[in-house]
């Protein structure tokens, strides 16, 4: 049987989709699965992702750095958070970090059970699709959204995917074909394209123009961020 | 305050919106408010959603003909099914409806609570919009999509009402502004943009492409379905 690809557009959808023996990839672009694949790219050993903040800011005492954002704000007591730009120094380096945001680990806890979970964003989405390539199980990939609502640019990360993918894969449902859709005509000016998109509306009124710029940057960095028992690890460091 | 206009594009996001003193415009175009659009136009005195397929089959007793659909195909034991074109025949001019199917219903159901709700469908498009345009409350697009997951078609419905609407109200939030960019990819040829659609391809085994055509032709009938009492009646004629 060819393998499929689907594309749930928010994890209040989740449970209308089976992610077991499925290959998952989470994508929150703006801007927690940016932040984990820069991360990664820079050095940091891995990343535990959590839902709760409070479990989250807990991880200090096991001698991790912790990143918590809620509404597009970093929280306060935690040590980093969610521009990618936070994540690109040499200090960083070999440490571990402890990571939680309003929707993108939400998405990462939602996506439990499947054989695999791995961490997508424009920045890495080659390397994305490479690995997808080589893969015959069925994909999923879950867009974080806002607070559970349908979000462009996640949408526009699933598109990039299905259009990439579509030689070797068809989509089967209306979701990804809407993704891809909304990519090709995107995909000219994609910083342009979001400006009227909600959230970029609000993160642009936190003065972040500069983030949505690099994480609207295809192919940046060439690491597969890959759920390993309970941690995000560059699969090829691991 | 300006009207805002939001598009919930499935019934499973519903608790994610709030339908008070909104109006609601509930969408299933392939085919059940399609349908429901064709019966009032074509004089059917009113028409009762059920959510459940029991309920509405009790109405009979009531002195109503029953319409029952699921999975795309006519119930047993019901009289009509889910085709526009039967609902044009003069026998049911003046009789009343008792309307059960997979998710056109459910969606109405969902929508309990909002200050109007009316029924929208190509077939009616400008009096939808023109009846809108009216308005002063804030309105919301419910989708009635495919067994909770997204789909095309209604997708495409509640873009075109975004799009007329724009000089008026400005989309807030990304799913009014990826349904308007959908719409504004596919409606030169509605048709030939749903071939690849899930539901389409669904539809297209059970041999009804006649269906499907006349579903997806804007402007053909003047009416305004709306809910008073419980009950779906013309607005023109109540």
């Amino acid at each position: 049987m060819k393998a499929t690809i689907d594309v749930c557009l928010s994890p209040e959808l989740m449970h209308l989709y089976d992610v077991q023996g499925k290959v998952v990839v989470v994508v929150d672009i703006l801007r927690a699965t940016s932040c984990m694949t820069t991360a990664l790219a820079h050095g940091i050993e891995h990343i535990q992702p959590f839902a709760k903040l409070e479990e989250c800011l807990q991880a200090k005492h096991n001698g991790y750095f912790t990143a918590g954002e809620r509404d597009g704000k970093k929280v306060e007591g935690f040590d980093l958070g969610n521009s990618p730009f936070e994540y690109m120094v040499p200090a960083l380096q070999g440490k571990k970090i402890a990571f939680t945001t309003t929707n993108g680990t939400q998405a990462i806890a939602k996506s439990k059970g499947a054989d695999t979970i791995i961490i997508g964003s424009f920045l890495n989405l080659e390397t994305v699709v490479n690995y997808l390539r080589q893969q015959t199980k069925n994909i999923l990939v879950v867009c974080a959204g806002w607070k559970g609502k349908v979000n462009l640019e996640d949408t526009l990360f699933a598109g990039a995917v299905v259009e990439l993918l579509k030689d070797q894969i068809k989509p089967d449902c209306d979701a990804p074909l809407m993704a891809q859709r909304l990519y090709l005509d995107a995909k000219e000016d994609m910083v342009a394209y979001l400006q009227q998109s909600s959230h970029v509306k609000r993160l642009a009124r936190l003065n972040i123009h500069k983030d949505i710029v690099f994480c609207l940057t295809p192919n940046q960095y060439q690491v597969l961020p890959i759920m390993q028992k309970g941690l995000l690890v560059d699969l090829h460091r691991s």
